[in-house]
């Protein structure tokens, strides 16, 4: 039996200190928690009573007796998902994100989160971090990493193709590192210039101020658009700067209506492409990549308690983190 | 110098005889067009003063100086497109239908169509009626056959895949027919039960009828579902049916704004495809497998006068065509 100190949504959104206990699974890892970054989707479920927290990295205190793959003192990170059935035909052609059994963050109530001393896990949902990618920086990758890679890797972008970042923020800031180390041209688009010196820095070839603008003016069309923000753009601005062809990501959780104009995707052939945090393989392939050629989220830090999560979460809320927020345990 | 006799819309939607007299160009044709498949598309532009039709089937009368393709007594159809530029990126990969410099049906005020004696059409957008095929049931393959076979066949469906298609009309009957050739199992889902014996001798495995109905049941979830109805559909009833990383295509004309809710796109990866009539490759391929599988539109015929324009035209738009109007010249 285990049990540690977890950090909970309550009614009226006050982080609430409690304490899980259970057993570890014969498939399951117990991890001390040393770093967790800090999500959009966690604000959505704060008034839920479920540990919070899915963008986890610490190290293994304990393996469950038919783990093999981890041992203790392996440093190791883990996402949104927890577990999905392994054999429904998304399961098995590595889709398994899509699962109709998938637990996933916000559809269990999990008792375990990355907002926690401990975590207990599956082995067969945690990542290996790569040596070279310090935990505070890994954390971030697990979720906000994942979710803009997934976009650029698994629908059929190329190095060739314009690539567009709308926003520059947790998502938006990976998202053109991650495509200029692609190969891409990467047109970033953000409210003002406030942005611009550090968007050009980490890799956007193009910088593009949206305010107060009527027609959205860019040196060459855009063949896959990743929408980041938290608000969805004006769809009639996008439309027009789109690539034959090209495809419309909208990465970001909204409770509105998807309201598009209508007849531009047809007569442009635009896809308008769902995608969500990463399968396993394509975490793996993510997280290789990013130690390959050195991409690091840009993070502010703040103490892994209640206070701690709640002033975080306050800051992103405000807009005003810089760029992904780090909790890292005492 | 050539003369003809062609049919324009005119404001108000009445149909206007009129004569069309040019030089015929270097590359292009001349059709004596035979028969014209009538599509909903027409009505759009009925008071647009141009040369309405664009489901052309006819024999070549002559062919200009550099055309080498085609003879005098060719059989021949022709559809939505007349020419792209032949060296953009569209164009030089076999996606010459989204070439910016494209004319469309509806984009450049044609002084030649279908609904004509004669029309005088590009030899590079023209294509060989396969034998086997009456010109009266190749004319509404034009643009209709064309249309689903483009949205089944350019995007990634499989023979494994369950396809839904949305309304039994003039494309959708030929969606049924295509896909149920092309080994899938097809569901489709109708107001009432009046059409369900016809689609089930087209190819439909599974027949559903809507109206009423809260919530749509269908054996298996939908990979890819064509939209083939004149409004949109209520995507809310749409959405919950389709499977994890399913494809929608909504091939209609439609002046509203796409409307639909959002999270469930992202949550179960779907893909909004726009998807236009077929590039010319893909119109070959689908007129060979139409040759090799007897796929036949359904058609009633009207005589090639502005009266029989608009009669057919009108029966359309009340939807009462079983299901494609044909046009024959006298």
């Amino acid at each position: 039996m285990v049990d540690f100190t977890v950090f909970k949504g309550s009614k009226g959104g006050k982080i609430i200190k409690s304490q899980t206990k259970r057993e570890l699974g014969h498939d399951e890892v117990l991890i001390k928690v040393t770093h967790s970054g800090v999500c959009g989707t966690d604000e959505h479920f704060k008034e839920a009573d479920m540990v919070l927290g899915h963008e986890g990295a610490g190290i293994i205190e304990e393996v469950g007796s038919s783990v093999k793959a981890y041992s203790k003192g392996d440093s190791v990170g883990w996402g949104y998902q927890q577990t999905a059935c392994g054999h429904c035909k998304q399961c098995i052609t590595g889709r398994e994100t899509l699962c109709p059994e998938r637990t996933m963050y916000g559809t269990a109530n999990f008792d375990t989160g990355s907002f926690a001393h401990y975590s207990i896990w599956k082995a067969a949902f945690i990542f290996a971090i790569p040596a070279s990618i310090p935990r505070e920086f890994a954390a971030p990758l697990m979720c906000g990493g994942a979710t803009v890679f997934n976009a650029l890797h698994s629908f059929g972008a190329r190095s060739t193709d314009r690539i567009g970042v709308i926003g520059v923020g947790g998502l938006g800031h990976l998202a053109i590192q991650f495509a200029a180390k692609m190969g891409n041209e990467v047109v970033v688009f953000s409210t003002t210039d406030s942005k611009k010196a550090e968007a050009l820095k980490l890799g956007a070839t193009e910088f593009v101020a949206t305010k107060g603008v009527q027609e959205l003016k860019v040196s060459g069309k855009i063949d896959h658009l990743l929408v980041t923000t938290s608000q969805q753009p004006d769809w009639k601005q996008i439309l027009p700067i789109m690539a034959p062809g090209g495809t419309i990501y909208p990465l970001s959780v909204s409770s509105e209506d998807l309201k598009m104009p209508y007849m531009p995707i047809i007569a442009s052939e635009l896809t308008v492409q769902g995608s969500l945090v990463a399968a396993r393989q394509v975490q793996r392939d993510m997280l290789a990549f990013a130690a390959l050629h050195q991409i690091r989220p840009i993070i502010e830090t703040f103490p892994l308690t209640a206070e701690g999560i709640e002033e975080s979460m306050k800051k992103l809320e405000e807009g005003k983190m810089r760029y992904r927020a780090v909790l890292v345990a005492e």
